[in-house]
């Protein structure tokens, strides 16, 4: 009983999620699933990737909270259309919630979204929300032990984020192990250390994310 | 009929829970559900609470996780029985989890079970686990805006640690201002800002613990 029912939500999250990914491609707009532990520094890498990409490609933000509105108060002084959902509670954006965002959007002159999920290294992964890659904030002061003891999410993403290398030297952190954890449990991802806080490594994510975008 | 599933997994979880705790009160045992993001430094605490406490009162520590038993390794060092549960995959831990690992432990000779729960600012707040309290673990390089956009887990939480306070330096965190925060969304909880690295701050908590253990 309980089984069926998780089923049927799936499911009916899977139908809007095909929907939404055949409504963006129709519009050639990429769409990226943000996802990462609460303070894993996904609005920050957000705001770099505005401040860098502004004038070159046409992009707007879905933020994902249970509460409050600070992330998109964050983006919007960008001037990058945003939109936020609350979840009131929940530990992950589903299609419907995202499907009813881009409505609030002119999806006509847009080249990608972003859409940060809730701060949650387990749920959100479990939940298609119709985007064409996922990517995954992982910050140095979580610890190393964080991709092999949270597998999924890192297996679902094309990219993993290593931010906060600035804050190596203080942490008993190890990229090169952590990077091989994430090549374990998937080889084909891309890894990129970097630092929201100094710039440092930025560039390489914004290449990743211009090939995405521009394919 | 979603909504209606959804009561009786909680109704049935809540009475396992009361169930629990009937048994530990009984014995008493006192019970402390440890919450917090991943990385937040949950297992950091317990083996400080571990290495100045072990031979005062007696302990029993069971770790949740949704893979790998490497936080039980860490916590077995130090000669504490621990007992892993691995969720393989859930987001958080439920009374019946909890109830199976208590019928490994000898509860004739335990003062106070710590249970660590899956690393999570979401879902471990909504389900109790037959504990006396709920503790949650915040670190300072997961920023100031958590209490507020998480409130249920510092709610629910008698006592918030606030951790990694040595990194304070290299972050733009406000101690001051997050624990205004906690105490405007919960008025008698109790912030203890501390480090788990250098051990500053560390006897507020354990005295707190010893309050509630020899109560």
């Amino acid at each position: 009983m309980e089984i069926k029912v998780m089923k049927d939500i799936l499911g009916q999250n899977d139908k809007t999620a095909a929907n939404i990914h055949a409504l963006l491609a129709a519009r050639k707009i990429f769409a990226l699933n943000l996802m990462g532990s609460p303070g894993a520094g996904k609005t920050s890498l957000l705001e770099r990737t505005m401040a860098a990409m502004k004038d070159e490609l046409r992009m707007a933000v879905i933020e994902g909270d249970l509460f409050t509105s600070r992330d998109a108060d964050r983006i919007a002084k960008s001037g990058v259309p945003v939109i936020q959902i609350n979840t009131a509670g929940g530990c992950h954006l589903d299609a419907p919630m995202v499907e009813k965002a881009l409505r609030e959007l002119d999806l006509d002159c847009l080249d990608f979204i972003i859409i940060e999920n809730v701060g949650n290294l387990v749920c959100p992964a479990e939940f298609a929300i119709g985007e064409d890659e996922k990517a995954t904030v992982l910050s140095v002061t979580e610890g190393n032990d964080k991709p092999m003891k949270y597998p999924l999410i890192f297996k679902e993403s094309a990219v993993t984020v290593i931010n906060k290398i600035d804050l190596v030297p203080y942490t008993d952190f190890d990229v090169a192990q952590a990077t091989e954890d994430i090549k374990t449990i998937h080889p084909a991802a891309k890894v990129l250390p970097l630092s929201c806080s100094t710039g440092e490594g930025i560039e390489a994510w914004l290449d990743w994310l211009r090939e995405k975008v521009k394919r």
